[in-house]
This record gives structure tokens, C-alpha cells and sequence, in this order.
């Protein structure tokens, strides 16, 4: 692949960066259900214009699953790439210092919701596709393309898909490219994910809002009984009080571990630049890495009761709503915890309310045998591009729906071009432009040298025993 | 006075307290100021209607008050009446069986938001006022009429205007007409109002708010900072957790406790049918009354922070807001009270988090001496249209003006018309108009009553000593 691609399309692929990420694909939202169809549509378009002879939107019940097949090459090996085309709401809108939906270029900086998670990322693993057709004038392996709508709010299309299809996304590997380099320079691979257990706690104390005059003393608060509940789910020091919760924990390996006291880590520059407050929370027993990797935790997300708006208004709310989540580590299934969490708020609920806790979605989490030569074959393309090869490290963040991913034991490649302080589901957010380019080159080299470690490994004959020989024979 | 003028008017009355009803005069709201006006305005037609020589909307910084003087009656007493014109929001509006703001007739009850509190009762004060003269062709006294908007939210035209001119309100008695029967057919006249201090607790911990995946674990949130200084005010028995906060509190005299234990209580109807909860909360070792009559309280009006729409958004919240009012009792003042609150806040706050409180509002307690005369008067009028005397009873409710009244010792009255569950603050708030018709006869005839009585002190020979007279004397 010769590199002078993105020197010479920079102007045209920003056009069409920005063309993408102005399309407000919120997927939690209602509103925005049209918005996630155009994401989805916008990306059709663009496989198509790649050539790729299937480009299809799965239906189900929520917003399609785009999915496209690159032309098939035979004896080459079979890459899935996933990636998701929704977004997280913008709000605060206050807070963007250009509007989320318009996106702007400064200090070599594009600032949009979507820039780095994950529209930005997928559309830089498209360039680098259509970099090596325009380099080599041919795929060098089969493709296929899986990217989602809803990633953010935890739809079912993609698991029902999967779960009705298994074999759809058979393949020799993975590459999920949703993740940010540890550093600036310091590219990065993932051993592992979070796992996600998302809901609504909501509390009724009353049939009716009552006045806090007449009431106030011996009417219960839903407001307070909700407050009480959410501070005994999780003590100050950030352990979570619900039984039995950290019995099936595993703790890193000491590889990992060691791994992790290595990287290099500015904790005044993480705290203030990046946390932006003046201190840290958590279990103090624990290293951050530990605490933001390796061990469950529990947000309020959301919290919504009485009057919010301006002024003074005395009531006594009847009701009161939380969302939280917890993320899981390896040990943990979300199912389990969240009936965990709903007993856990039957025991801190007083006799006075009623509690329910609504399971929104989960997933759970992640763990990466990094030993496969895959992975070899993408530090060769870190190494090719920017100089260094990819550290290991785990990320706190889930993609829900890799452990359904049915790759029967093919690697999950979990990388990308994000950089830390991105501000991911933040206001402005953002992508370096000087990631997005040379992240086409990175992947455009990977799909090169993926093909041809496959081929070496069987000895430049072809790969017999990729899933497209495979595909093929049981076509025959 | 004759009785006839409700049987005769009802249809004109209904219609217009409905005219009145279905003005949307929230004070709190700023959309609403235009209509808080029209109310004004409204009283300002009728009073004028009404004979009044003197009429006039005081402006100030918010909703203007409205004040009337009656025609001179000189040798007459001089009776000052309070009300407001403005109401509280009506949300939550779905929980309206009819539109807040279209008055509705079901069951002989008159259903809006301000039916009880405090427009249809400011209606029936205006509407004795009108059998009066429609009986006896002439004032029996000298009113004064003072009704503001700010009632509900705490605004400062009403104070400041008292503060700049304090003799405008003197009176030989005022009557605030604001409260409700102890229960049906038992009238009821108020010893004492519990005082208000309602302020914001805003907290921030980061400047953005921050993807939970990546920082949950070391960033802390803002909701669950709020949450724990909210716990961390009150206890789970009610006993608030402010240093020296029940040092100055004034414990109820024994003749009012034991009035209290002779009132008529059913504890299970208070409790289904108009707390509507399963169990009361609070300080066990006080009864019910004492708790919500007797005892300061803090409550929780509104809480708003992170995500609240539909779906699932996975932030961690950079600030979180709730709104918080504590209820006082004889001893206490909300000046202290607020200082004590913002000392509580931030021994509450931890390190990585900045918590501001703001003051919106607030008024002292009211202490009521219902030994002068009257309040045999009121009694008189009371058992000669519902045939039984004033019960004597506290409130739990505040009206921060009444201490800033000005009133130079002169007894404050304070009665009303409504009843026990017209839902004040909540949806479906109510006004019987059984109350309504009999209310505006017992309002007629104590107008009467007082002015006999002012006179038969004088040994009928006018009331040199009233503040007519004196007023006539200084102005010659």
C-alpha cells in the first residue's frame, strides 16, 4: 500500500467525515429514530461505492444493522469489522463550545458528538479499505462489515441477529476499532472489557405530591427514600454493598498487573486534565488502573423527582427515578447482577415505598487471549505507521455485544485511533485529525499484512482453512 | 345581614371565580408573569366594582400587590385583609383529572389549581364583602385590602413595600383567610405557622461530565456527592442533622397539647386518604401533630442531575442540583437557619467537590395570642352559620409575610374556608362550594360582628380609639 492516499484525499475525507457525524444518530432517543436510519443509509451509500457486492440494512425491532461483504477473494483469509454508526445524546448542549451536530475544525482538532466514538473511527477503518483498493487496485482479503445503531442505547437488533443467524459472522478475526490509544503515540490493544448492567430505579412514597407545609414531618419523601437507597447501594469509598457482589470477581493476572505498573501514568496531568476535579474517588486499596479496569463499579447516571424547574415550589414528591449502572468485571454475568441489584433495593426500600428496578440492558464482560498471531500482525502495522507497537492494557468502558459475537474462538482485535482525553459521551467531543490519518494507514497496512500472515501460515498456497475456503466448500 | 344573596348569586359567583380560576398567575414561572398581571388586574376590576374609592396594583421587582381601601366608615374599626393571587405550578400535569386551569364542577367541588390556595378563598372574603353591602346597602367597617403574587414564590414586592411604608397595613385586626376547617364541619382558627427556608444545593465535581466506562471508579460523581450530603442532613427518623439546630426550638405551651389530644383524629383515614402512603415516617416520640405542627422538618422538593430522558446515557455527572426547604417552629429564624444549613452543606462536602447553597426564600415562624376579642367574634360567626365555635389549632404551613405585617400588636386571624383534603400543592386541588357558600356568609356576618364589637367596647359611641380615627385625626 503506497501512503500518498491520505495526503491526497484529506480535503474530499473530511468532507465526508463531517457529512456522517452531522447526522444527529442518537439512538436513546425517540426523536432521533429518522436520524439513525440516515447514519445507516449514509453508510450503505459508501459501502456500496466500495464496491462491496452485498450492502444490506437488517431490520428488527429498533434501528437496522448495516451489513456488507467486500468482493470475495479466494484463498484469502476472512476479517469482521465492527463498529457502531449511533451516538450518545449531546447534552449539556450549554457545554459545547460548537454545536455537537455541526462539526468544526480547530487546532487540527474536529469536534462533534460521534468524532471519536464511534462514527469517526468507522469511517477510518472504511478509508483504509478504499486506501488499499486505491493502492493495490484489489481487496487483499474478504471483508465484512458489521456496524450497529444501537451500541449506545442497548437495542436487541444486532443479538437477535446474531442469535438467529450464528454463523453470519464467522470469520478468521475480529476487529472492533471503538477505542482510543493509552497516550498520545502510544498506540494500544485491549485484553479486556467491562461488562454493563443498565436500569431504573424508580420510588413511589405517595399517590399524589403533597404540601410540605401540612405533610412535611410525617409524610414520606420519595425524593429522600430514593436519595437513602441509591447512598446504600455503594459505601464512600466506592464499595459496592449488595451481598455477595465481589464472590465471583477475578482478579487481573499478574501479567497483567505487571504490565500495568510499567505504563507510563502522569496522575496529576489524569486528574486534572482529564477527570477535570480535584480529587480521585474509589477503593483506595487499589491502583487507578485497577479501579477503572479491573473492578466493578456503580454510576447514578440520572436523577429525576419533584420540581426542577426555576423557583421554589413545596411539595413532598410522590415519586422519584434514578438511572444507574454497574460495570462488571471478568467473573461477573450482568444477568446475575441485576437480579443482585433488585435485591438489593428490596432490602434498603422502607416500608413506606414501593421500588422498582427496571433492567434496561447489559452485557457482559470482555477477555482477550492476546497470544494469537493476529495480534502480531497489528503491532507490525502500529509499528510500520507510527514506530511502536501496541501496549496491553484493558479498557473500563463495554461493548455489549462482542461476547455474542459467535466467533467461535476466532480473536477479538479490540483497538482504535481515540486518544484519552477525546471526551467520549462528553461535551466536545472530539477526534485528532492526525489520528484519523495515520489510523487509515494503520488498518489499511493491518489488512495488507493480515492476508499475508494468513497466507504464510499456509504456506503461500491460500488458506485452506480460512471461513472463505470454508464458505465455499459448503457452498459447493 | 340577610342570607339570601348566595341563593341568589351562585351561578354569577361560580362563573366568576372560575374567570378568576382559569388565569395560570404561577409565580415561580417566569412564562407566567403576564398572567400573574392579569389576576392582579382581575382584582383591581372587581374591588373597583366593589365601591372601593382607593385601588391600585404596587409595583415592585416581580408581581405587583395589589391594595383597595373600602369606603371611610368613620367611627368603625379598621380590618386589614391578606390574600394571594398567585398559585403553585400545577405539575406533575398528567396527574390532573382536568386541566388546572379550566375550572371543572364534579361532585359539588370546583376543581383548579389555586380553587383552595388561596384564590377561591381571597374570592370569598371579596364576596362577603359584597352580601354585606348588598344586605345593609353600606360598609359596616373600614377595609383594607392587601392581596399579593408572590405568595408562593417569595418575592420581595409585598415585604418591601411593608419595610418602606410599615403604617400603611396598621389595623385594629388583620384577617388572613388562608387556611383550612380542622377537619369537616369543625371551623378552626390558627395559633401558630410553622416558618420557611428554601434554598438550592448545587454540587459539581468535574468540569465535564465523563464516560462511566472509562472513569467509573476514580471520578467522582456529582449525583451521588449530592445524594450523600442530602442523606447525610436529616436522619432515617426525621431528626435533623445540623449542629445546635433543635437548641432554640420552642416546645408547644400544655394547654395547646392538650387541645390537641381532644381533637377528633382518625389516624387511618389521615393516613390512606390524605397522606395516601402506606406508613408515616418522622419522629417517633412525638404524635402527628407535633410533628407536623410543632417540630421543624426538612424536605426535598426537587432533584435534577445527569440524564434524564428516555433510554440509557452512561455519564458520569459534572453537577447536580436539588431543591431543599426546612419548615421552622417558634424560636427558630430563617436567617439562622440558613446559615446553620450552609455551614451543614459544606461540613458535608467532601474534598473533590464545590457545593453551593442558595438562599431563594424564607419567614419567620407565627405565634398567634387568641385571647383578644376577636376571636370570640370569629367564634360568634362561625356558630351562627355552621353552628359550632373555632377549634384552636396549629399549622404547618408558612406565610412569611404575616410576621412582616406591621400590624403594631393587633391580633392576626388566621381561618379559612377549605378543607383537609383539597390537595393543595397537588394535582386535583379542590374548594368545596358547600364551603364556599357557607364561608361567604360566616365572612359577612363577622365583617358585622367586629364592627358591633369594636363599638359596644366604645360603649357605642364609634371606636375613637381605632385606626380610622386615628388616621383622621392625623391627617387633620
Amino acid at each position: 500500500m503506497d501512503t500518498t492516499f491520505v495526503d491526497r484525499e484529506q480535503p474530499r475525507l473530511l468532507q465526508e467525515l463531517s457529512e456522517f457525524l452531522a447526522i444527529p444518530s442518537v439512538s436513546t432517543l425517540p426523536a432521533h429514530s429518522g436520524d439513525c436510519r440516515r447514519a445507516a443509509e449514509w453508510l450503505r451509500t459508501e459501502l456500496t461505492r466500495l464496491g462491496c457486492p452485498v450492502v444490506t440494512l437488517i431490520e428488527g425491532d429498533g434501528h437496522p444493522v448495516v451489513w456488507a461483504e467486500g468482493p470475495a477473494v479466494p484463498g484469502r483469509p476472512t476479517l469482521l469489522v465492527y463498529g457502531h454508526y449511533d451516538v450518545q445524546p449531546p447534552d449539556p448542549l450549554e457545554e459545547w463550545d460548537t454545536p455537537p451536530f455541526e462539526p468544526t475544525v480547530r487546532d487540527g482538532r474536529l469536534y462533534a458528538r460521534g468524532a471519536a466514538d464511534d462514527k469517526g473511527q468507522v469511517f477510518c477503518l472504511l478509508k483504509a479499505y478504499e486506501a488499499v483498493l486505491d493502492s493495490d487496485g484489489r481487496p487483499p482479503l474478504n471483508l465484512r462489515f458489521i456496524f450497529e445503531g444501537e451500541e449506545e442505547c442497548g437495542g436487541r437488533v444486532i443479538s437477535d441477529l446474531l442469535r438467529a443467524e450464528p454463523e453470519r459472522t464467522r470469520a478468521d478475526a475480529a476487529l472492533v476499532c471503538d477505542m482510543s490509544y493509552y497516550a498520545p503515540e502510544w498506540p494500544a490493544v485491549y485484553t479486556g472489557l467491562r461488562g454493563l448492567c443498565y436500569a431504573e430505579i424508580s420510588v413511589r412514597t405517595l399517590q399524589r405530591d403533597l404540601h410540605s407545609g401540612t405533610y412535611g414531618g410525617v409524610a414520606p419523601n420519595a425524593i429522600e427514600t430514593l436519595v437513602r437507597i441509591l447512598a446504600g447501594l455503594k459505601d464512600e469509598d466506592g464499595e459496592i454493598q449488595m451481598p455477595k457482589f465481589y464472590k465471583s470477581v477475578e482478579p487481573p493476572s499478574k501479567r497483567e498487573l505487571k504490565t500495568w505498573r510499567k505504563l507510563p501514568f502522569d496522575k496529576e496531568r489524569f486528574l486534572h486534565e482529564e477527570v477535570t476535579s480535584r480529587a480521585l474517588t474509589g477503593m483506595k486499596d487499589y491502583s487507578i488502573f485497577e479501579r477503572t479496569w479491573a473492578l466493578p463499579t456503580l454510576e447514578i447516571h440520572g436523577i429525576r423527582g419533584g420540581f426542577t424547574g426555576d423557583g421554589a415550589k413545596t411539595v413532598i414528591p410522590a415519586q422519584a427515578t434514578a438511572k444507574v449502572s454497574l460495570r462488571l468485571v471478568p467473573g461477573q454475568r450482568y444477568e446475575k447482577v441485576g437480579r443482585q441489584l433488585e435485591r438489593a433495593v428490596a432490602e434498603l426500600t422502607p416500608k413506606w415505598a414501593d421500588a422498582k428496578v427496571t433492567l434496561l440492558h447489559g452485557g457482559d464482560p470482555v477477555v482477550v487471549d492476546v497470544d494469537h498471531p493476529a495480534f502480531g500482525v497489528l503491532d507490525q502495522a502500529f509499528e510500520s505507521v507510527v514506530g511502536r507497537k501496541a501496549v496491553q492494557v484493558r479498557a473500563g468502558g463495554s461493548i455489549p455485544i462482542i461476547p455474542e459475537l459467535g466467533l467461535a474462538g476466532a480473536p477479538v482485535i479490540l483497538t482504535g485511533i481515540g486518544l484519552p482525553d477525546d471526551g467520549l459521551h462528553s461535551p466536545n467531543e472530539k477526534l485528532d485529525l492526525a489520528q484519523l490519518w495515520t489510523g487509515i494507514q494503520i488498518f489499511g497496512r493491518f489488512f495488507e499484512l493480515f492476508a499475508e500472515q494468513a497466507m504464510a501460515k499456509d504456506g503461500g498456497t491460500g488458506a485452506d482453512e480460512s471461513v472463505a475456503e470454508a464458505e465455499a466448500v459448503e457452498m459447493a
